[in-house]
């Protein structure tokens, strides 16, 4: 009853919103001015211009014939739902080019697809497809829904004015209010929820309110169902990005996520101007599309936690968001990012960053070190970057000390990750999912993205008795973070490093990474020193994903060429084949080198008591052929109490294959040794020319403390967490 | 005694030419008249002008400090090799930048390091790495010393009016006339070798001839060291290319091999205009350099034979093929080739090459269907390519019905390669070589080039009894060629066909493969039929290499989840583990879907009685790990006498993972089927729409004889080798 009344309500306000829409302007990302001045100015040779015509074409090609508006039937990746899609993209297109075009025909094809969803929509129930918590009616899921309606909601604004009342109010009647409803009253698990399904929610009906003039949507959008900023837009900004504007679940649904905040916020800009909307919390969602950026390399997102690795910075949420920022700022480093983008967005923001770069005015984006802190309130660890200077492709190392990321995280508490040369080298699986293909699981997440990619060891971070962190609980998970206890960018070197306290019930790791120049020619190395302390015997293993070309081991591993084997039975260790093995002495170093591209890297570990190096691939127990055939080193110390492990990583040499030479293709890496001493370590890297080189680590984060130590012959003074010493014993 | 003569015969020679030298022209590749109109023209700023300041900074980089001149020690990839390599192509260059910019600094680079080489030279014996059977002195191979010789006289060709006699005396003496002796007199084993190593020596010997206007070494390199024609590069032009300028080695050698052909042809051109060289056999040089290019996809050179799969057209071998090819034909589709190469050669030809670019006279490379006859008059079998359209990015298929190719040919009679969307999609691994990469064999071939690339099973052909062809003897394999069926290239239709007899002793095999278009959307399909004919049992395998994500299998693939086996013992068998395995009864079909980069790709094989296929993975047996983890599809005929394999390749679709949309990923081929019908074959090719489609194959090349067939309740007539017929049973 009461539902009833809200609907009739709804209805005839939709009547009253219709008469008010006559006013006829595109009130969304495009306002009349941007539509004005486009049309006076638009150069058809300018990227602007080739954007629009581009559009045209695929405009113009999708509606050579009647789109087919078929009866939802299909889970992602199928036909009617990939249809469903384009066809409100397509809804969107036609709308913009009718504003910057002028041409009718195109309001005439927005026109006809929304009445024939006008028709279409009343008649349908729940999707038949029974796999979604949160099904929709169009599609499987209502989050297909909700981005279908932000885009649609776009195509009718842009041609409103070209609608008889009665159209509009078929429209309105028949597919934009039922929809809003479904997706705001009728879903509140959804609509309010702190999460990236629930901002395209608001984001959808929010928009939908300001287009069919009617608050009440608005205020849900911005306040919550209950209009009491629990829930609903603010809240979401409030708690979805740290004080960095980094996104809890990594920069893969950062991403994704960031689209409907960039076009609801950017909506909101140009409607309710008052609330100013970009400056809100310190202008957070600014930072969080710069921190997109930043999380980036090669132009591919940082790929921790559930991510598909060919997700980047040319992809439509960044092209809005880039737009967008450049809008608020003006700064042209941004430009050199829309140069990778294409096309542009078809908006004012989208004219004008197109018109700069047109103009010349880009600059190159100067990527940055960084420490990107997590959690609302900035205090449930962090994602740190280190970069080996300010282009694109220089080594970039990201140290992750965040919190779990809600249920796309995966248990990987302190891996890292390492780029350089453009390319990835010390890799993350990434995500086990084929999107939207049908005969992959639907194009879902693939079984294995349990059984593996969210695993522990599946990163490059410790594994202790082959359990997961956390056993692999995300209840558990979710209480937990690291600690940060070091950051600091010089020239000479970065550091970065955490504690992790509960991921297994009486076992502390700690991590510390450091980009060091300086040692060896051309490049930094990477030094990584990971303490693992107990007071009961485990085994602990810390895998190395190597992307590359093995080229050798030494010493020598041992193959297994007859048969292979999986080398566990759960916590992803199911998965590995056993490809070889080899023992390490106690202070005897093992190093493989491996080629990537055209440089060779080589890992260099010192050994200890009862060490053992493991080959493995991944494949075993994959009876539908779901994963890749990726290799993994596993530093294995088999039982120990307190243990350290201590490895550098070499960027080396040059391959030329199209003209034929190879130059250094051995490390400069000639020993490692750790001296303990009083609570710090004393790590010694000796080069192959003889040199020597110290890194001193007390794990002490407070800054005015000295520390001494007295090793390997020589006495060792320093402040704070960290020093180099030169060979002579001098500090750097 | 005799040679004690010779040499003192040289020796004074040499002194007569250093006289003669005095007259000091570059007469090689750069003429007195290029390096006028170079200094007179040259704009910085133009692409001619970057190349020249790119080597100029890398030049100024090098002699920084004085380079080393190394006793020699190491093989390949080693640190001597790399210098030695190294310095005589600084040598070179510097050479030119004194020609081309007149600074006389680097007319003292070119000295000095020539000098300590006329020092280090006479005290050399045999090279100190046992492992060629042609040893060099400053170099493990004799190759790299003619390689090294080829670059150095350009270097001193160049500076000679800047030496003292004494100087020129000195070089001479000790360098260039041991060096030419060296390979000429004294490696006749080489010099006089029908072989590329034969052409690197000629070349170089020849070079030097001209600049030290020594008529002896041009006759020896001309005519061989004899002088009487049976040897020398006039007897290389004549057998070592098809009529057709294809290389027996294949694309990979044949660049290799090409560019002491370019450059000693081009000196040959200056000096011995009246030789005619480029008109030498109906311009073969010329067919040679298009091969080429006709033999690429995507920039890469099809990976026949021992082949490093990142070769291809720019090369410094392509870039002195290309400026030459311009500078004979001012054909403008050679530039857009150009434009995929960098940088320009610094030569005559060079700059005109680039001044046409900069001219904007580009126009598309037009790729073409086209046979390449292989064997010096063309009657060894050939190398076709169908190609579906001229832009380098359509469909490419390669059917390798060749001649061995000496040594470095691969057991893979009748196999075949995919081309698609710029990609690799059915593969060839190419060589097992870490070119250079001195922990990897030195950088020379692996063993597992002999145990895996080479034989069949690594390749896309017929296996009988799990035995290479010619049981993988090379003596055997050089005395047999495929008989090249039919090859015609329509709108509709492209189509190719060639039989072996002798591969295996009672075992005949003739494939017919054909580019059909019309059949599904958007692409043409492969048809693939394999007629084996034998009058005993075998076991038949047919490994399909495909490369991409695997998809889907139909029926399911019964994986191999908890250990791997390898499939066999020998012939490359040992190297493949077998990861599933799967049953398909007679005329059923199996199919299996991939993706690769942003497309699907369906292979669909009907099944016959003891049907099996198989998924497998390279890497069992690898001690070393140098073995790519690459994948394959086996079909497999456990016993059979006369059999037929029938396959077709279907590209479809595309993955979006940016955009998020993925359609068309299942394949719109419902059904195979073959009726027999008095020696011809007819296929039914059904789509997933009903509609049904036939090839009728007579293998008759005879165009004008007329066939009759009844089958599937038709009747079908056609003339020649094929005929397509639509549903109706009309004929295309």
């Amino acid at each position: 009853m009461i539902r009833a009344l809200v609907q009739l309500k709804f209805a005839t306000l939709g009547l009253l919103a219709a008469t008010a829409c006559a006013i006829a302007d595109p009130r969304l990302l495009l306002s009349p001015d941007d539509v004005a001045l486009i049309r006076a100015e638009l150069d058809p040779a300018s990227s602007f211009g080739r954007s629009v015509a581009e559009t045209r074409a695929k405009v113009d090609a999708y509606f050579e014939s009647t789109p087919d508006v078929p009866v939802p039937k299909d889970p992602g990746g199928g036909y009617t739902h990939e249809k469903h899609k384009q066809n409100g993209i397509a809804i969107h297109d036609a709308g913009i080019l009718y504003q910057l075009t002028g041409d009718a025909k195109y309001a005439g094809y927005a026109r006809d697809l929304l009445l024939a969803y006008a028709k279409l929509y009343p008649t349908l129930g729940r999707h038949p497809v029974k796999r979604s918590s949160t099904p929709g009616r169009l599609f499987w899921q209502s989050l297909n829904e909700s981005v279908w309606l932000v885009y649609a909601i776009q195509g009718y604004d842009a041609i409103a004015d070209a609608l008889t009342p009665k159209q509009r109010s078929t429209i309105e009647r028949g597919l934009l209010r039922p929809m809003a409803d479904f997706l705001s009253v009728q879903s509140p698990e959804t609509f309010d929820r702190i999460h990236n399904h629930g901002t395209w929610a608001v984001a959808a009906v929010g928009m939908t309110g300001y287009v069919l003039n009617d608050r009440e949507y608005v205020q849900k959008a911005l306040y919550g169902l209950k209009r009491d900023g629990k829930a609903g837009f603010i809240k979401q900004l409030d708690e979805l990005f740290s004080p960095d504007g980094y996104y809890t679940e990594g920069p893969y649904y950062q991403r994704y996520a960031l689209m409907p905040f960039i076009v609801f916020a950017r909506a909101i800009h140009a409607n309710d101007p008052d609330l100013q909307i970009f400056d809100y919390r310190d202008r957070i969602l600014l930072k969080a599309i710069y921190a997109c950026v930043d999380l980036s390399y090669a132009g591919l997102l940082f790929p921790v936690n559930d991510a598909i690795k060919d997700k980047g910075l040319d992809t439509i949420e960044l092209r809005y968001g880039i737009a967008t920022a450049y809008a608020l700022t003006s700064d042209p480093t941004l430009l050199s990012i829309a140069q990778i983008q294409h096309p542009y967005v078809l908006t004012g923001d989208g004219y004008r960053l197109a018109k700069a770069v047109d103009a010349g005015l880009s600059k190159p984006y100067r990527y940055r070190s960084k420490v990107f802190r997590d959690g609302p309130t900035g205090e449930q660890g962090a994602l740190v970057v280190l970069r080996n200077g300010e282009q694109p492709n220089q080594q970039a190392l990201v140290f992750k000390a965040t919190a779990q990321g809600m249920g796309h995280g995966h248990f990987d508490k302190l891996t890292w990750l390492f780029y350089d040369n453009g390319q990835e080298i010390v890799a993350d699986y990434g995500a086990a999912r084929f999107l939207n293909v049908e005969q992959k699981e639907g194009g879902h997440y693939l079984p294995e993205n349990e059984s593996w990619a969210k695993q522990t060891i599946a990163h490059n971070t410790l594994v202790v008795d082959e359990r997961s962190h956390f056993g692999g609980d995300l209840k558990v998970a979710e209480q937990h973070y690291p600690e940060l206890l070091v950051f600091e960018s010089r020239d000479d070197i970065q550091i970065t490093g955490a504690v992790m306290r509960d991921a297994y019930s009486g076992v502390e790791f700690r991590r510390t990474m450091a980009l060091l120049n300086g040692i060896v020619p051309d490049h930094p190395i990477v030094v990584d020193v990971l303490n693992v302390d107990s007071k009961t015997a485990h085994q602990y293993d810390l895998p190395l994903h190597f992307a590359g070309q093995f080229i050798s081991a030494s010493p020598a591993l041992d193959a297994r060429t007859e048969s292979l084997e999986p080398l566990g039975t759960a916590d992803g260790y199911q998965h590995l084949w056993v490809r070889a093995s080899a023992s390490v002495d106690e202070n005897k170093s093992f190093s493989l080198t491996w080629l990537n591209k055209n440089r060779f890297y080589t890992y260099t570990a010192l050994g200890q008591d009862g060490f053992e190096v493991l080959l493995t691939q991944l494949g075993a127990n994959d009876p539908s052929f779901n994963l890749r055939h990726d290799q993994a080193l596993v530093l294995r110390v088999k039982e120990a109490r307190g243990q350290t492990f201590l490895s550098v990583l070499e960027p080396h040499g040059e391959y030329n294959g199209a003209a034929e030479y190879t130059i250094g293709s051995r490390s400069n890496i000639a020993e490692l040794r750790r001296f303990r001493a009083e609570g710090a370590d004393i790590i010694r890297i000796t080069t192959t020319g003889g040199a020597r080189h110290y890194l001193a680590l007390s794990y002490d984060p407070r800054a005015d403390v000295t520390h001494k130590a007295a090793a390997d012959g020589r006495d060792f003074e320093w402040r704070g967490y960290y020093a180099v010493f030169d060979r002579s014993g001098d500090k750097r």
